[in-house]
Formats: structure tokens, C-alpha cells, sequence
């Protein structure tokens, strides 16, 4: 039987297992769900264990006196102890559903509508985890009575904090890194393009964040007595600010670009034949928005594919009403660096600090504060032949050429890379249509088919190709 | 009688009157104390009477509901009805007291120790107001027997409300403007350099308060969907405030620099032969203080005589702890520009509309604001007559050569030469080391016998020249 026959065949029972799984309200950031969450992660082990995984198992987090929330692991090895070895990862816990009067039916209802499936987790992200399931099933089906195993060792690894901030996640790859060992990660957590415009996403920016202080005289100084004659925090503070940026809107800290991985040909290419609509995406900015940014790229080459220097915030001086003439003692900034392939958080930490202490004019005292280590990018090129096989497996899914997308914003997705040291490859089918979120979070039903179909391509596809 | 032989006669006379006035806590701030406000301008009004001023009048101020605090007015004409005009000027409230613990002795109970008198008011401004009782009184001496009226035509206009900001100053001058005209106004509010270095202030810097609103996008965006790809408010605000002064320190608004009058060589002259100590300055301004203003001026022309812009207060974004990944709709800024002659207010606000206008970027909305028409400068050149005379009487009263200063702050004076249309000369012996405004006000009583010698021979050199 072809796997598109048999995953129309199970379409009613996939659907409806998928509705079981949503009836549980698997609330993570909400400790008075802590016990559904748990029992979410129970239904998936069972289901897998019923499709016929070997081996799976809960995996608690935390520690005793403070526990976390449990992922799902499972494991079906390939007949073939040579053929490669595939880590799924998904997140079987949901967001919160306030505003409840805001829905349409009630979160945990899932309802059908128009080709949609309401509720919440339906797109974020249980939808896309069970599609693997399904694909899984019409991969052996198209394989004939003789396939009794993937044709790739298939491991899933299904989080049950994702929407709390994954605390507990890195640990947990470090911990059980022996059993997590993979060639390829396939992500199934983010969205294509849109229904009629199958895509891939193929990186991620990474993140530094930032506090500039900035200190001049030992307390505000009376601006008639002192004006004109000291150093001023504020205008010190935003000539570092101002000065990020050159008049191309390239940023100017040492080496920031050094390391940064160009875009390539085919891929600016492929990003041009999106049907962006640019106009639109001003709009929801804002009703006087226009583009801007580094010179020589487009809006998406922009906010995908380069990185940026942002003030998030900034203060100092007298805020409150009516004018007050002084010299404020300190001043004070946050920023954040989105950084894409292959910059490393710790060089443009180190290319910040320089920057400032070059550029803080005697009288003045700036320090520089980060947050944490900062987050990497992550990053597959468009020629890998993993990402090559899943846009192959797309494209016979929907009939339909498939291009490529980045993501702008920072994910943990970038800690499974790192730690378990393979590549990822996004395929997925949520749309950003879905109001993941926010009341009313659907998923295109046929869109999930779709997915499951491109899954069961994917792993004849990956056992054929050297990762 | 010599001015100075008749002054050492009146010395215990003198400053017995001074503390009987002193012992009145004519504190305009608090409401407890209005009526002994009221009972300073009575003590002040009778005094002048009874040194023979023909005309002394309180003058009430406020409406009915809501009264003011009384001036006192006095006139004495010169006997010759050619003879120049001069209005003295000064006040008769005094600042509040707290902390009182921090007083060596109670505030309104004046003490005399090693030469200085101890009180709240001694220096500012009741003992710089009552030297000029004793001046004139030296100058009717010295003029022997026959001068029954003072060489110039004299009116005294001393306030009750200049350490509540003068609220209703303004108004008082217009309404009394008929009687308040004069040729030349003294004010005997301010201070000289040291005791042993006397000098006079020949001008004081006007200011022009401004905020500046920046906005964006129509609310905060994630900087991971938009940063890189369209315009940061506080990056646009940054470089607005970044781009108020180039690289020599010098502001860039349009027609800034049109109507400054630039310091004239024999000013500048002056200024370098004042004891300045820029490191002591520099160290009350804190720790790590370094000199910086506009290139190819000396400190003390900064302050004084030379045109500034300076940020007081900015805010905008996220400003709370931890990192916050996002756009913010909107950034402010509060600016204020001290002025000097012959700037005018609504030049400079002319210009900084203008020079927002110019510099900010697409896809970002810039308004400014401002507190009000600003303040205008004062400054009286060092060759006009009537400091001419002015610096003559200092130099004979303290037998040295007087320098000038500037002040860097702004006050209500320059409303005095505005509204009346005269000069301002400044004849002060007040020194910075005075307290002012802080517990153990003081004033060197040796200084006001000078500054009383100084006015007495003021009136007759005023009379002799074409003001």
C-alpha cells in the first residue's frame, strides 16, 4: 500500500487519537496542571508503545524536592544496524488559554471546523508531534509485509517544558546523551511559509543580551553650575548607542562579522521567490512602519539571515514630569544581539566590551553586564543532504516545489544541536495562521496529512543518503 | 565725612539692625511662615523710612483667594530731576532651614563668630539687601551737609517670593511698570569670586527646556520576528541625542551659534587671571571627573559664556530586570539648552524642531515639546558705563583690581531687563563659600561694610556718566 493510500485510510482514527491527546490539558507553566501534564506524557508512551516502539520510556526531570515535568522517549531500532540514526524532537505540553472567554470552544474540547482542528496544542505542538506517528505507520505499510522496523533507528524525544522555558532540558540531553546519540535531528515545532507554499525552515539567529552602564559624576550635578564643562552620562550613553550602528546599519563592534557565514546565492534565490508581501508585514509593525536595516539585503535576508544590534531599553537622568537641569550621575542601557552562522556569543561578547571601553569618553565609567552565555544560532545549509531529503519528502507530500525559510527569533533548538553534536533539519507544518499562543490555536487538518506523508518519505529517503 | 569713616562709625549700628531683621524667618516656602514674611517686608518698609525714603510701599501680590507674598518698593528722588534713574534689587524671604540638627546655632537667632555672621538670610539676600541702607546713608555723608537726596534717583525693589521661584514677579513688573522705571538695575543677589578676589558677574545664561517623544511601532515587537528589519525608536532616539554636538563639542542645531556673541578678548582676558582651581572644581563634581565641553574654550568660558545642550532625563523600552527581546513602541528624551546673549528662546526652539525634523528616520514619528518659552540670557558688557562705575566703586571699596565672572545658571533677573528695559549691573558681595540654601548660612561681615562703601560711591559715578 502507497503511504498516501494508507494514511487516508487512518485518517478518522488519527484524528481522533490526536483529539484524545488534546482533552488533556497539559498546562506547564500552570502547577495545578502539573498532573495532566503527566498524564499527557502518559498517553504518548502508551500510543507509542501501541504502534509498536520497543522501547519507550518517561523520562522525569528536576530534582528530588524539585521535580520537573516529564519528557517521552522512545526508540525503534532499523533492521539494518548500519542505517542511520534519526532523534524527532516535540513538546507534548501546551501554553496557557487565558483569556477562556476569547475562544470560540473550549480549549480542551477540540473541535473540527472548516478543515481545522480547534484547541489548544493543536498546531503547538502535539498536531505536529503525532503526525510523526502516522507517518511512521504508512512508512512500514509502504514498505510491504517484510518491513518490520524504520529503515532508519528512530528515536523520539517528546519535552513536557517546552512552554516553560525548557528548564531542564539541556540537563537532560547532557545526562542522557548516551541514549540521545543521532546523525540527524528532525524538529517538528515551527512553521512553513504558508498552506500553498510549502517551506523549510533552516536556522535559527542566536541571542546575546546585554547591560551597558554608565557612570559620570558622583551624584546629578546642577546643569548651570557644571553644563558645558563635564562629561555627560546621557549623551555618553547615547553616543555608544548611536555608534552600534555605521550609516549602512552595519554593526560596528570588532570582528561582529568575521565569522558570519554569507548567504548563499541559491538560497538569497530561494528566499526571493516567497511571495512576501512587505507591505503587509509593515503594517502589522505599525501604521507608519518602514523597512530598514543593513544596506544590500532584503526585509527577510534582514531579519532571518543577519545579525542585528537592538536597544531594547534604556534609562537615566530625571524621568518624570516638568524639566529638571541637571547632569545625571548614571545612565543605563539594555541591548540584545541577534546572531546567526557562525558567529559565537562569546566573541561578540568579548567584541562589546571592547567596543564600549574604546568608545567611553574620559569622565565617564562604563561597565558591561551579560545576562548568560547568550544563545547560539543554528544553522543547516540548504545542500546538507538531510535538508535535501526532507525538502525532497515535502515536495512529493504536496505536489509542490519547497522553499526555504529562516526563523529570526532564538530557540532552544540550538542546545540539541550543540550537545548532541548533529544537525537539524526543521520539517514541519504549522502556519503562523494558527494563533499558537492565543485563543483559538487551530491546525490546518490537511495540512497534518501532509506532514505525515512527507515523515513517511522522509526516513527511506535519510537511510539512502551518507549524513 | 568720608563714605568709609562714616561706615566704621555705623558698624554696631548696622549689623544690630541686620540681626533684629534676621531674627524675622521669612520662609516664602512654608504657608506657617507667611506672616512673618509679611512682617519682614513691615520691618524692611519701616527701616527704609526711617532713613528718609520720601515714598516706601508694600506691594501685595496674587489675587484675592490667592495672595502672594508682599514686595517692598521705595523711592528717593535726586534732587537733580536730570539726574539718572537706578533700581536696586533684591529679596526678603529667605530658604527654608531644614536640617535644623545640622545648624551650630538656631537659624533665626543670628551669631557673630570670628568675623562672619552666622544666620538664615545673612548672605542671601536680607544682609546684601540692608548694606544698600548703609551705602546710601555713606554717600548722603560724604556729600556733606547740603546733599539732602542721593545723586541718582533711587528705588529699592526688594521681593518676598525669589526662593519660592518669584511666581508672581512677572506680573508685578508689568503692573508697576510706570513706577518701576529706571535707567540702569543693580542687583546685589549673587556672589564674587573670593573674599580676597573681588569681582563682579556680568552675565547669566538663559535656558529652554524641551522633551523630545519618539515612536514606532504601534506596540513593542519581538525583536526576533522584526529586529534588522524595520526602524528602533531608541536607536532613532540615541542618535538624535548622539548627533546634538559634533566632534569639537559644539551644538549642532541650525543657527545655534547666529546670535552668540562671541567672548570678547578683554572678557577672556579677565576670566584667565581669576584663581581658578580646575581640579578642586573637577573633584566636587565627582571621582572621576575629566574636563570636556567645546573644543577651544577654557573651562570657566563653558560654563559661563559659551552655549550647551544637555540631556537631563531619557527612558523608553524595557527598563526592568532581565533581558526583554523587544522594539519598543516609543523612547523620550528631556533636553535642556542654556543660552547666552544673544540667544533667544524661540530661535533655539526654532532650530531643535528643525533638526528633528531633519534627523529622524523613516518609519519613526519624532515630537518635541516644550516646558514653556524658556528663559532668557543676561549680560552686561564689561565697557558698558554703568559697570564701568560699578567695578570703579568695587575697586576703591576694596582697593584691588575687580575681575568679572559669569554665571552658568539662569534666573528671574533676566525678566528685570526685559520687562523694564534696562541694563542689569551686578553688585554683590556674597561668596560661594557663604552656604546658601544649607544649614550655617553665613556672610563675612567685612564684606558687607565693603559692598556698602562700594554703593556709596556707585551713586555718584552713576550720576557723572551718559548711561
Amino acid at each position: 500500500m502507497e503511504a498516501a493510500e494508507y494514511i487516508d485510510s487512518q485518517t478518522r482514527d488519527f484524528f481522533g487519537q490526536l483529539k484524545e491527546w488534546l482533552a488533556i490539558p497539559s498546562i506547564s507553566a500552570d502547577p495545578a496542571r502539573h498532573d495532566d501534564v503527566r498524564a499527557s506524557a502518559g498517553w504518548l508512551a502508551a500510543h507509542l508503545s501501541g504502534i509498536g516502539f520497543p522501547v519507550v520510556e518517561i523520562w522525569e526531570t528536576g530534582e528530588a524536592g524539585a521535580p520537573g515535568l516529564p519528557a517521552v522517549f522512545a526508540h525503534w531500532p532499523a533492521a539494518d544496524p548500519a542505517a542511520p540514526t534519526v532523534l524527532v524532537y516535540g513538546h507534548h505540553d501546551v501554553q496557557p488559554v487565558e483569556p477562556l472567554d476569547e475562544w470560540d470552544s473550549p480549549p480542551f474540547e477540540p473541535a473540527e471546523r472548516d478543515g481545522q482542528l480547534l484547541g489548544r496544542g493543536a498546531s503547538d505542538d502535539k498536531g505536529q508531534v503525532l503526525l510523526h506517528s502516522l507517518g511512521l505507520r504508512a512508512c512500514l505499510a509502504a514498505g510491504g509485509p517484510a518491513r518490520e522496523a524504520p529503515p532508519v533507528s528512530l528515536k523520539f524525544l517528546i519535552e513536557g517544558e517546552e512552554e516553560s522555558g525548557s528548564p531542564h532540558f539541556a540537563g537532560l540531553l547532557r545526562s542522557r546523551a548516551a541514549q540521545l546519540g543521532c546523525d540527524v535531528i528532525v524538529i517538528s515545532d515551527t512553521t512553513m511559509w504558508a498552506a500553498d507554499v510549502p517551506s523549510m525552515c533552516i536556522g535559527m539567529r542566536g541571542l546575546l543580551d546585554a547591560e551597558i552602564d554608565v557612570y559620570g559624576p558622583d551624584g546629578d550635578l546642577h546643569s548651570g553650575s557644571f553644563g558645558g564643562g563635564v562629561p555627560n552620562p546621557l549623551h555618553a550613553l547615547a553616543g555608544l548607542l548611536a555608534g552600534l550602528h555605521d550609516a549602512d546599519g552595519r554593526v560596528t563592534l570588532p570582528r561582529f562579522y568575521a565569522d558570519v557565514l554569507p548567504l548563499s546565492s541559491a538560497e538569497r534565490e530561494l528566499f526571493a521567490r516567497l511571495p512576501f508581501d512587505e507591505k503587509a508585514w509593515l503594517a502589522e509593525a505599525g501604521h507608519s512602519q518602514a523597512a530598514a536595516g543593513e544596506a544590500g539585503y532584503t526585509t527577510l535576508e534582514r531579519i532571518w539571515a543577519r545579525p542585528t544590534a537592538e536597544i531594547n531599553g534604556m534609562w537615566g537622568g530625571h524621568t518624570g514630569p516638568g524639566p529638571k537641569t541637571i547632569i545625571p550621575r548614571e545612565a543605563h542601557a539594555k541591548v540584545t544581539f541577534r546572531l546567526v552562522a557562525n558567529q559565537d556569543p562569546a566573541d561578540v561578547a568579548a567584541g562589546l566590551r571592547e567596543y564600549v571601553a574604546a568608545h567611553t569618553p574620559p569622565g565617564i565609567d562604563a561597565t558591561v553586564t551579560f545576562g548568560g552565555p547568550g544563545v547560539r544560532p543554528c544553522f543547516s545549509p540548504i545542500d546538507a543532504p538531510a535538508v535535501q531529503a526532507a525538502r525532497q519528502s515535502m515536495a512529493l507530500a504536496f505536489g509542490k516545489e519547497v522553499l526555504f525559510t529562516r526563523e529570526g527569533g532564538s530557540g532552544p533548538e540550538a542546545d540539541l544541536a550543540d550537545i548532541l553534536g548533529a544537525p537539524l533539519v526543521f520539517v514541519a507544518v504549522g502556519l503562523d495562521a494558527d494563533r499558537i499562543h492565543a485563543p483559538n490555536e487551530k491546525v490546518e487538518m490537511d495540512l497534518l496529512l501532509k506532514g505525515a506523508e512527507a515523515v513517511a518519505y522522509l526516513w527511506d529517503k535519510l537511510a539512502a543518503v551518507h549524513l
